[in-house]
């Protein structure tokens, strides 16, 4: 396939690890001609504990290791990264446009909560940056946002352990008090490890509040925004989709199918250096 | 003070993030006449859930950024680092002798189970590198040694969640099973977060094992190296200790009094970037 007009580039997307597959899944989901390139920045995983000028700077080494595939978009599946470093992915990116998780899981949130009562569990570099509670109150100055980090999380989910008496221990540390003062209509996963213990944090939070991710809201905002640029490829078959890691390419394949919900062939993801660019 | 002579030169420890200033702490009490200088290499941490590859790269980068210090010994304070970058750190680093927190911590075991029944935890990392059951088998080869991952007993040091629950179920699920078919006469405590779980672990283990961790006998190893190079500094005030961290220096202060058991400055931390030496 030529990639001579930009309808044929790739859309790039990065996490910090392999979180943010659930986000490409949504995306390849909703938009079955795009092709695209994924980079996990696994070396230097988690961001969420990371101050805000370290997640800027791995966050603009990722996007220049995926310009250097030709994208026509970035998508920042990494909600610590959309949360403090999207303005300087803006800039260093121009004219290709970029896009993050926050915005689209505010949106979300705002058509769950008519209330405006909205809790948002994140990294505690996402708390602290506190972009969620902007995007709603600037939507709905009326919203009552509480946040919560909750790093625990990111631990269980990458060892698997998302459903069981730990978990569920750890949820009700959370949440409990949270939930039991601010009485959230809905409750934003501001982070996409989050996704998979929402079995256990449904339960805790209780059949009246709405659970929130920003996958699927985040397709369809990057369809508006390739419509409006004119570079939605609407047709044919897509190119294969393309892997890069920062480091144990192997396991990456190996883990990233579950967030995926497909077969990740071992010789699609590459092994990449970031520390130079 | 002058450093013109090698005995006055500051002894380097490094570890992935603050978990190492134990072993500085025990360091200090021993050897109360040297100078140290501490990096944390808080950007990229934690170490246990990254391959060898990536851990050696890192692990080199720190001894770099040590050795413009002018250090006369390393001490390579974190047990992934040891498990597996010491033969590429010696080789970096030569002729400044390297020690690891490994071998001290098998020599304790050693001395702690007359029976040779002998469990380590430590993080994926440093299990999969097997790297203490060589040390320890070398010493003992009639020893039997188990080893258990125990991942997110770093997440629970780091989030200070180390008694209750919790941390009590999480101990359980990982361990009963190890002790109650291994009946170790010891545990390592093979990563330096996990002496903050030291009285959670002691409990779930019962009052017949013995938990070793390898801060004290690596300063009794570092005191017996000194003396071979003839380059101890055996009077004298020492320099205030000096800090080095990849990111977030005024956590790193905050945090750090906790593991090292005394004040630390906010101005003697400084911040560095390792990504290109």
């Amino acid at each position: 396939m030529s990639t001579a007009s930009p309808r044929d580039k790739p859309i790039g997307v990065f996490d910090s690890g392999m979180g943010g597959l659930t986000v490409m899944r949504a995306l390849m989901e909703r938009l079955p001609h795009e092709s695209f390139v994924y980079l996990g920045d696994t070396a230097r995983l988690p961001y969420g504990s990371k101050s805000a000028d370290v997640v800027t700077r791995y966050a603009v080494q990722c996007a220049r290791a995926l310009t250097a595939h030709d994208i026509k978009l970035l998508v920042v599946a990494c909600n610590t990264a959309s949360s403090t470093a999207l303005p300087a992915l803006t800039q260093t990116l121009a004219p290709t446009p970029v896009i993050g998780v926050i915005e689209p899981g505010a949106e979300a949130a705002i058509a769950a909560a008519p209330s405006g009562r909205i809790a948002v569990i994140a990294t505690e570099g996402t708390v602290r940056g506190g972009a969620y509670s902007r995007a709603i109150l600037a939507r709905n100055p009326a919203a009552r946002v509480t946040q919560q980090a909750c790093p625990l999380f990111v631990a269980l989910a990458e060892e698997g352990m998302t459903t069981g008496p730990i978990p569920e221990l750890v949820a009700k540390q959370y949440l409990d008090a949270m939930l039991g003062e601010a009485k959230p209509e809905c409750l934003v996963l501001g982070c996409t490890h989050f996704p998979a213990l929402k079995e256990t944090i449904a339960r805790v939070a209780g059949p009246n509040v709405v659970l929130v991710d920003s996958a699927a809201t985040t397709a369809k905002s990057v369809e508006r925004l390739l419509g409006e640029k004119n570079i939605a490829r609407e047709s044919g078959t897509p190119e294969p989709p393309r892997f890069l890691a920062t480091d144990a390419p192997e396991r990456f394949a190996r883990v990233g199918e579950i967030f995926l919900g497909r077969k990740i062939a071992g010789d699609s993801v590459e092994l990449v250096d970031l520390q130079n660019l």
